[in-house]
Order: structure tokens, then C-alpha cells, then sequence
């Protein structure tokens, strides 16, 4: 029989198919990945190809000029950007009845190594270390922008996920409104808060800790789950494990340790699925909500084994042909 | 620059990147759509091949016993169900935290035609005129059982809409539970009435027929538009010109004119994008709210030309490279 299950901290309903439900191997891409070549001489982000990009607002580089080679972490604005710094703030109205505005904003790329054949699975520590800072750093610096009210990370890898280009990077898109998904999410842990005075999210990791039955791992700051209720097969939730609403409150040090966490959980789906394609997301707190007692922020990746389709487009609601003790058992299993 | 757009009745924005627009012909799939077979020996909605599905719940046939062929219509049990008409309703509490159900429900296939390879976009105006009339009856059937709450129409067409059957089918699900987002929508449109004492579709309607720029057509009964706050390239809704909450109530005189549009507005988009990928959904008001003054039912069809990606995953704002009245433009220049 099938199940419902709610997700606690956003209070919707997910279908998980017993009778569709396929074995968690049976989710791995059938080919082995076509491999790349280490440079691409028409790829944008390639070294020696910074000129096709606009400049840079950050770069880690070991030696040479601003926007030329010698960089291992690099971040530029979009070429063919959703939002753009510039324009009005102010809502217009159009044929009395719709509305519209500037599309005011950011949204850049970090480029988060120099060669185009690598992916985060795969990369030395010492990367993702440094990829992590610069999330970090951008997202400190748009913060400062009073127009920007959400800062949202994310990643498109393969194009499954809706990427365009194969090197690897990362988007951050800050936008001049809350997105109402955003908000409505936020207004659930804030329900969740004035019931039980707790953060759903710090409950979510004492509960997962406790069953260990969708745990994927554990550090001394981070946990990593399956969650609950799982919207996708391999959809994976890393959480820090003391409160903290911003992303953009994380130090150095949690950083460096969450890069670990995270490239381990990526390597354990690449090994385990053959080089899946997905999306991961930074969820945060708006920007002036980042030092709320209920929120708290988490990197959900999501795997894009399946096509969500009309009854997923229709509702909101999404039907899981896995379930996630048993993708977590899996997972828990692959050697690191 | 980008513009951000709000759709009135969600309060959803949009950004429509007009720096990334394509024009309108260049979302035309490349190569013609590949031929299928009349007939597929291992297809189960193939007639011939009725014991493979689940005893049929309704089929319109000019000759022969149920569940054998001779049908032009038929209706048929999921046989892998997402929901199962068993089960208990009450919520129960897993781990403290966590809230789970039965998956309490119906889902059910209706086979549109026993051609393997036709599609609507193609058929004759007297075939659709009856899928719309199985439409109909199954909904009027379905919406007795008082478990359920809400009764979602979709249709999945092609690979990218998440299509595991070629065969021509839509699908019928009902949810013990009124899903979230389905929630919100009818939230918003209350909270519309509230303000303006108007139905905002009616509103919408209204406007669009004002303004003429999105209409894509217009009959007695309908009007066609892309939407003004456009989610993806080619998105097209369908409503009644007069207020009716939901699809429910609409008369067999109407099903057939609705029939009729439906079959013109996808044969424009199988003409001028080349038989694109697609869902539809049919938006109508949950069972119990079926007499609201503010809720008014309408096919969504979503096109699946580009994939939403993290940024769609993680807010719910979809960015949308196509401007809804240059398409709209295009799609009327289409001889029907």
C-alpha cells in the first residue's frame, strides 16, 4: 500500500509508492559517464578563456593579472544573466490588473576549478575547501546590497539538472523579493516555533540522530540525512547540527569541515549511482531574517533520476518511487 | 533587463530574462517527431491487450464484451497506483515528529483512442468531444466517494513530461488530503474576492480579452491565452468565459466546445514547435469548495522545453526565456 509522509518543517504531503518502489541500485545510470577532456578551448570557463566572461568578483589565483589564467577558484557575473544590479525597485501596474518590475538583482557564476573535467565527488579536500569559502565569501559580500532579500545558492550538474555548461560551477542568484515558496516555508517553522518553541529543523537532526534509520553520516558539527519525507529517490539533506539560521553565519572552520561533508556525500551517490545528475540548493534564511531562533539552513540535493511530471506540476506534490531507509542503507553502505 | 512578473491569482513572480530570449520558432524541435506503429503488440492499451490492465472502470464501445476490444474510450485502474481506494484516513505519528497516512486515493488512466500512435493535436473533432465527455464522467464519479478531497486531471505527453506510456492516455488521481500548493492557490484567490469581490480568473478573462495581446483564441464559451506572469515558454491556460468553480459542473454542450479548443490549441503547438513534449493539468476547485465565487477552473498546459533547474527547485519562481506576447503572436499566425 502506498504512504503519505510530511515533511515537518514545510507541512507538505509526499506519496512514496511501495508498488512502484524500485530496488536503490536499480536507480544507477546503466553507461559509465562519457569522459571529458581536462581543457576545452571554446568553454568560458577554461583558463586562458576569461576574456569570454565579464569580470571577476572574486578569484583565488597563485599568480598572474587580474582576469587572466593562474586562478583555482573564480567567480563572474552571469554573461546571460536572470537579474541584473541596475533598475527600479518599485512595483508597476499593468492593465490595472498585473504587475510587474525591474528584474533587479544578481546572479553569478563561481567557477570552481580550473579544469573542466573534474567534479566536487572527485576533487582534493583542499578544493572544496576553498570552493566553500568562496560560496561564503559572495554570499557575505551580496548581503551588503539593501535591495537583495534572499541570497540562493545552487548547483546544476549533468543536464538532467538543467545545466548548460559541464565545468564546474555553482550560480548564486540574490533576488529584490522573497520568493513566496520561501516564505511559505519560512512562515511553517515559524508555526512550528510558536507550538513547541523549537526550531523544526534543530528537531529534524535530534530525531534523525536518534532513529539513525536515514542518517548518511555524522560529524562533530553536521548530519546528513535522507529526510522523511523524501521527494525524490537519493534526495539528501546536509544539516549543521547546532542552530544557525544563515549560511552566511557559518566560520572558516565549519566551512572547511562542511566541505568534507559534503564532498564525501557527493562521492557516495557518484560511486553509487554513476556519476548521477542532480541539483543541490542552499536553503537559508532571507536576508533579514538570518538570525531567527526557527529557521535554519541546509543544502538539500536532489538527485534527477525521475522526470517530475503533471501531477507533480498540478499540486506540489511529489510521488517517490523510493524509500529513503532503504536509499540511506545503501548509500551508508559504499565505502568513502 | 529582466522583468519580474506576478501571475494575480498565485502572487507568484516570474522572471522573464529577455537577455536569454530566444524567439519563438527557435523552441521548434529540430528533427520531425518519430514515427510509432498503429498497433504494439506489447503496449497494454492496445486493443486486444486488455487483460494486461486492471477490469476497466468505464469504456465507450460500439460492439464486444468488457474488457475485450471494440472500445473507442476506456478507463482503467492504475496498475501501479501512486493511491489506493483501501486504507485508513487517520494520521499517525512516527518518531514524535513525523506524521504518515495510508495513500487513501484513486488513480486511474483514461485511454484515449485504441491508435497506438495517434494524439489529440490530430484526432477528430467527434473523438476529443468524448475524451472530454470520459473526462467528465469519471470526475462526476469519482467526486461521490467522500474520502476524497480533490480530483487532479493531468496528462503527461512525451518523454520530457515524464511519459512511461505512448500510447495516448491522461490520468485521474484523487488525494485524501488537499495538497498544499492547491491550498495557497485558493488562498490567494479568496483573499482576492475579499479585497476586489471578484473571481480573479474572471478578472483574468476579462483583461486578457481587453488587452488581445496573449489571446491565442477566442469562442463562445472559451478564451486561450499565455499567460501574463508565463512560467515556461508556450505556457497556455484555457478557461470559461463565465464564472463555474469546477470542471465538475460543466455541462456536456460545453465539454464539447471546450473539446474542440482544446484540440485547436494543441494542434497549433504540435505545428509550430514540431509536436513538443507537454503536460497538461486540469486546475479545478477541491470537492467540497466545487460552488465557490472565487475559484474558476482552467487547463494549464506547461510545455517541457527547457528543464527547471536549482534555482526553479529551490524557490518555486520559474525564469522563463520567451516573452507571453511574442509567443502568443506566433502561435496565432499558425493557420488552425
Amino acid at each position: 500500500m502506498p504512504e503519505l509522509r510530511q515533511d515537518p518543517a514545510t507541512k507538505q504531503w509526499v506519496i512514496i509508492a511501495r508498488e512502484r518502489a524500485k530496488r536503490p541500485h536499480e536507480f544507477m545510470k546503466p553507461s559509465a559517464p562519457e569522459p571529458l577532456p581536462l581543457y576545452k578551448p571554446e568553454c568560458p570557463f577554461c583558463p586562458g578563456n576569461e576574456s569570454m566572461t565579464p569580470p571577476e568578483t572574486l578569484a583565488y589565483r597563485r599568480e598572474g593579472q587580474a582576469n587572466g589564467p593562474g586562478w583555482w577558484i573564480r567567480a563572474v557575473p552571469n554573461k546571460f544573466p536572470a537579474l541584473v544590479p541596475e533598475g527600479n525597485l518599485s512595483r508597476r501596474e499593468e492593465e490595472g490588473l498585473f504587475r510587474k518590475m525591474d528584474g533587479v538583482g544578481h546572479h553569478e557564476v563561481i567557477v570552481e576549478t580550473p579544469q573542466h573535467n573534474q567534479c566536487i565527488a572527485l576533487m582534493e579536500d583542499k578544493q572544496v575547501e576553498e570552493i566553500l569559502l568562496a560560496y561564503r565569501e559572495r554570499y557575505l559580500t551580496l548581503r551588503e546590497d539593501p535591495r537583495f532579500k534572499l541570497i540562493l545558492l545552487f548547483k546544476n550538474h549533468g543536464l538532467a539538472a538543467g545545466t548548460s555548461l559541464e565545468h564546474p560551477h555553482c550560480q548564486l542568484v540574490a533576488t529584490p523579493i522573497v520568493p513566496l515558496n520561501i516564505r511559505y516555508r519560512f512562515e511553517k517553522a515559524a508555526s512550528h516555533f510558536d507550538d513547541d518553541g523549537t526550531c523544526v529543523y534543530c528537531d529534524i537532526v535530534r530525531e534523525g540522530l536518534r532513529v539513525r534509520t536515514r542518517l548518511i553520516m555524522e560529524t562533530r558539527r553536521f548530519a546528513v540525512f535522507h529526510p522523511f519525507a523524501s521527494r525524490a529517490p537519493f534526495e539528501t539533506w546536509i544539516l549543521p547540527k547546532e542552530h544557525q539560521a544563515s549560511f552566511g553565519s557559518i566560520s572558516m572552520e565549519d566551512a572547511k569541515e562542511f566541505a568534507r561533508v559534503l564532498k564525501t556525500t557527493l562521492f557516495k551517490l557518484y560511486k553509487g549511482l554513476n556519476n548521477p545528475d542532480y541539483n543541490y540548493i542552499m536553503h537559508t534564511a532571507p536576508i533579514k531574517d538570518e538570525h531567527e531562533d526557527y529557521y535554519h539552513w541546509h543544502l538539500q540535493i536532489l538527485p534527477r533520476l525521475v522526470t517530475p511530471a503533471g501531477f507533480e506540476l498540478g499540486t506540489g506534490m511529489f510521488i517517490n518511487t523510493a524509500l529513503p531507509e532503504e536509499t540511506a542503507a545503501f548509500i551508508r553502505s559504499l565505502p568513502t
